[in-house]
């Protein structure tokens, strides 16, 4: 079998694995599914858990799509010609309690032409932030980075601090994690093992911290932060996000793309966290730092 | 006085009589008012009224800037060279009621080189449309554009139905009102006098419909209604609207910029009104129609 056949083989069962894996872990919430076609070709199921005890909605997509990239898109990409496959998995997790993060990974193979790469990563975007979880999410992609090529962690780290930045507000995201892109060669082979390898660490990396921090007790101004946060997590998707462009243009599933959108958002004008709180906090969180070798940031609270 | 410093000066008196006009059409609220310098060139006034008596959010701003363009926005415009002056005002208003529609409007005056144009419109997005209520908004526009152009109307109309349109949705953002954009030429006194008359419209034709509508009884599933909707309007704003592009690149002030989010949002997967319901008819109203002279559409609810 072809490896993009593989890879959408291996991304439509991650895909039904973390679903499993979710619900058991909210405990109440239930995915529904919605499979889709493309007119342009392929298609996907997209499933999403709204409502449910832990996770207020999470969205797992798999898609594998096939068709005729826009011309503009196609001059940017390594393959030659318009003709492209795309096959992948996606998730967005926004928790209910605001001591919990929100988290995003996405893994996918392209296909232009002749040529295949892979391209993905996982990060999380912490509200009120924990070091030694952060700490630990960034362990865990290290290791798996480290299993396939001692390059890539700090290369998808680094990739990862520069892509989910908001020029705008002048901070990261959250706290990034790792993210590559255009990734192949003649050891493609090794490339879909590494994949396969960082695909399966999503819900055991996440999954550790949701449960260290699901019992954290919070109020209503502790929510009232991570709706206000969460807005951030919006401008980011819609202004910069590549998949959310690169979806709607060569025109995606609507509901799949912006299912990573939070279910609450507020925006309050000139709105800032008091000097010296536990919301102010998560600004040293937001630019880029080597949390796996820096001494510790001494914490205010 | 040369005409852009006078245009600006109206429009700082103009921030000024909409600001005083709203508070008392409010009853409540009070706009905080931040005054602000740009780094390179100028600053403005930015005022906001936030969970007022009527208005849950509304930002009235002025601002006078000039610098340098980058350069790929430079090359687009009608002007030679890079250096730019911007002044204009513009304002978003968010009502509580899902009964009353949020209104934007914007007029502004840009100078590059030797070239001088006027810019602007005003636009409404209601949640529960009454049709009556958007005739006599476009009603407002038509008899200002005819009092200087009788081509106005008809060509701002069209240019407001094709500039607030979300592609990935295949619907507008509201139901229009005018738009129009390097408005200039040897009568540029003549169109100050129209950019004039048309600042001039805003207030009256807003205040009329919320007067009309404030005390309309309405529940939770309305406000959620409302909620949803606001979606689109952040959607429309972050990835298509040109004034918060050229904001951002130009390096204004983001809290500015971004003054026209609605205040609480939310984002529902593959939500849809139910057929037939109220709020279906929404739909019918966010295609391009001729409001003035089409026969009534015959309304389900």
């Amino acid at each position: 079998m072809e490896l993009p056949d593989r890879a959408t083989t291996f991304f439509r069962e991650l895909q039904d694995r973390i679903c499993a894996a979710l619900e058991k872990l909210d405990g109440r919430g239930r995915f529904r599914e919605d499979a889709w076609m493309r007119e342009g070709g392929g298609g996907g199921r997209t499933r999403v858990l709204e409502e449910g005890g832990v996770f207020e909605k999470a969205g797992v997509n798999w898609s594998d799509v096939a068709g005729e990239l826009p011309e503009e898109l196609a001059d940017k990409m390594p393959g030659s010609g318009r003709a492209f496959r795309a096959c992948g998995v996606s998730l967005v997790i926004h928790p209910r309690s605001p001591m919990v993060p929100t988290t995003h990974a996405n893994f996918r193979c392209l296909t232009q032409g002749e040529a295949c790469w892979f391209g993905g990563g996982a990060d999380l975007t912490p509200y009120y932030p924990y070091r030694e979880d952060v700490i630990a999410f960034h362990q865990q992609w290290k290791n798996v980075c480290d299993r396939h090529d001692p390059t890539y962690y700090p290369r998808f780290k680094k990739w990862c601090d520069e892509y989910f930045y908001l020029p705008h507000r002048g901070e990261m995201r959250g706290v990034g994690g790792i993210f590559f892109d255009y990734l192949r060669g003649e050891l493609l082979e090794e490339i879909f093992a590494f994949v396969q390898d960082a695909g399966n660490t999503v819900v055991p990396a996440y999954r550790a911290i949701v449960e260290k921090r699901r019992a954290e007790p919070y109020g209503e101004s502790e929510r009232e932060f991570q709706l206000w946060r969460r807005g951030r997590y919006v401008e980011f998707n819609l202004i910069y996000d590549r998949g959310t462009i690169f979806g709607l243009r060569t025109s995606g599933r609507v509901e799949s793309i912006l299912m990573s959108l939070p279910p609450l958002v507020r925006w309050k004008y000139a709105h800032e966290a008091a000097a010296g709180s536990r919301e102010a906090e998560l600004e040293s969180y937001l630019h880029p730092q080597d949390w796996l070798t820096a001494p510790s940031i001494v914490s205010p609270s």
